[in-house]
């Protein structure tokens, strides 16, 4: 593996999830596997889950990782070819990756997407600019469409969840949200349960169609209480809208996920990536009670990014 | 131990300071006590000594310390049991705890006071949301009513430079400041000091009352100069009012610690746990002098950590 | 070797060179060089390169790092002897740089001049305070006047591009920008440049003369034209005024390098210390091309830091 940015194939997700599933049972048994080996960790926005899981990944593998906020302790990146840099912008993104090539052996990186324009965000722009000129293997820390350590967590938690040796149904349902949210963990969780053979039903208002790239092979319901039926996982999620681009169309708490939602889904457990907005999203009763698997989903994430760390050492 | 947030008992603290000046004296002895662990260090505030000594503590023992900033790297943290989030904060504290909860196996957290509702700034609402939803080993780094890590480098340091084998006689003086501050200096101060079996006087202007659940058995002396005489430690300290909470209702220089108020008291060693305003606080001749500990105390910070660490991986 | 701030002499700087050529060959030759010692990295102004290159070169001796950026994590420093604390600075520089000189064996400081006060930035003032208050080795991280770290890691780049066993010839000229930039590069430029034995010729508009401190023997040529001709090495950079302190005089875009400048100088490797301003002080043709020395200096600040470090730990 060089890069880790998305779902590859069913084979390398398997191997992925069966390897973080080992480090799980023994987070330090591959403890001189990174010796010697740094990784560092770009954040052009905040995080908490992702910066500390990753970290504590790396630990867990001898690594070193070195942690850049950009936006706070380092200064604007430009990101356009040619630029003519008389402006806010205080280095190329070509020449601080390049740097950063030589200075670490992986690069993990975060980089949201605007929500204003939608041709750079599909085209993960930025992010794809460190692999451009960094040189070395870089793991998305979430792009601006996608969030694969995420994915991979989530489907290690389905995984170890899964009841019965039949297919599980999984709902991806959108959740309301005051703000307008980035589709990256929509998108990669519909990429990576499809792509793992998952049956996958979305359920969401008109208008928050994610873009079918990701989506191709699930079953689109309009309608939640009839998607919710006899779900065994149900991932609960905002969105803002794809079509009309970073919009918001409604906040209908109608859509906001109780327990009376699941009165035909006895057996669901209810995943999210957290952070969540609790009584907006999601309700307390759900969040505090059996059903939830969110603090599972965090502490996968440990082991998700120690499994993918480990492939790119090989 | 458990926790570490309070004085809790003679013979627990003598413990700690004996461990303490055991490591200051050879501070890797335990290096291979904390291999594997990791203690987050969570800061909703800010921090110079406290962040760095604990740090440096962890790695004595071998620990990995992760420093989260939450205020800058993080994002704004929901503390209100079933708020509806739909305001600016971004994560509840029950999530959040219990992820670092996971994450973990020593959480290390400041919460400062709000100075405003001082029901919960007594209660220490914050800092109690992180044991309570966290469900590890939770250090206090200065929560809204104690600092204990400070206390118990202040009673190292008094157990170091005590003269004689009689009780001494400690005087803790308010200062004037251009700030409204917490209490929690002063409050673990009392608190430890009477514990620790010293003869305590606190002085103050009137209405600077702390509250008497940490001052009990305390000498209470509103005249300065009375209260000095023959001190053998006088620890400067601002607070702003506990009973008028969190205003400012002197800021007489008067009440500054200079040399000439310490002319009955020719032995008495200075103390302060840093930051201090210079020649608003203290003057520049006692800190500049032979009478200031105010270096001793806080090279003692990394100790006292190291020995509360050490203690709760026991 | 006890503060590193400034070149010493040749032999000191031959035997760096010589040591941080040895760890680019093998980086971890020296791991057990630092076990157990600390290097506290106080960043008063923001970083990038100098504090990942930094870390790392710490790292590779086995050494610990802490990073605090004062400016977000801590809290403004009182400067002032004497001074009434009584407005927004938090602490002084004498009980914050003390206590760094317990909590570390070595301390890396880095302080921009303000571009206002001519002398005190002149008398590195706010570095020196570090160098006087914390009693341990402290190394420049970039000060007011200097950049000692950079020069090394230019020296370097300079040996290992060397063509022939003749004396290169070196050109340092001024680029325009669009902000009022520090000196300290450039006068730590000529400064090693020349201490190194190199033959330096430093080029710029009438009105942006340096400090003669640090340019005495070199030739100064106004035309910048003539100054490349021949030019073996050419370092780009900007600098506000220093007579007229801390001024922009002028911005003309022909002062800006590109290809056609270097018609007479047909082996001159370019250089510049990052970040770069594209287009505005360096053309695109030049640092995407096969003169750009910039990403090797980047690198080499690893192994000038490693060298340094080494050194102090002696």
């Amino acid at each position: 593996m060089n890069h880790f940015t998305q779902f590859e194939n069913r084979p390398l997700a398997d191997q992925l999830i069966e390897k973080a599933l080992a480090y799980k049972n023994n987070p330090r048994m591959d403890i001189s596997k990174g010796l010697g080996k740094r990784v560092g960790c770009i954040f052009l926005n905040p995080s908490l889950r992702t910066r500390a899981s990753t970290q504590i990944a790396a630990m867990n593998l001898g690594m070193e990782a070195i942690v850049m906020n950009m936006d706070k302790e380092g200064w604007a990146l430009e990101m356009k070819e040619g630029a003519i840099m008389n402006k806010g912008t205080v280095e190329h993104i070509k020449d601080a990756a390049a740097v950063m090539g030589t200075y670490f052996d992986v690069l993990a990186v975060r980089a949201f997407p605007s929500l204003v324009d939608k041709k750079e965000d599909s085209e993960d722009y930025i992010f794809n600019q460190f692999i451009k000129y960094s040189g070395i293997p870089v793991i998305s820390l979430e792009s601006a469409i996608r969030h694969p350590l995420q994915s991979l967590a989530d489907m290690i938690t389905i995984q170890e969840n899964i009841l019965s040796s039949t297919k599980p149904k999984v709902v991806l349902t959108w959740a309301p949200h005051i703000k307008a949210i980035p589709h990256a963990v929509a998108n990669s969780f519909a990429e990576w349960t499809l792509g793992c053979g998952h049956d996958l039903t979305i359920t969401h208002p008109e208008g928050y169609e994610l873009d079918d790239k990701f989506t191709k092979g699930a079953n689109i319901e309009y309608d939640q209480k009839k998607a919710l039926e006899e779900a065994d996982f149900v991932y609960v999620k905002n969105w803002s809208a794809f079509n009309d681009y970073g919009k918001i169309l409604t906040t209908d708490p109608a859509w906001m996920l109780r327990e009376t939602h699941l009165n035909k889904a006895p057996q669901a457990k209810v995943m999210h990536c957290l952070p969540v907005r609790r009584n907006i999203e999601l309700s307390d009763e759900i969040l505090d009670g059996k059903r939830s698997l969110v603090q599972k989903q965090a502490e996968n994430r440990i082991y998700s990014a120690q499994a993918v760390l480990s492939m790119i050492l090989e």
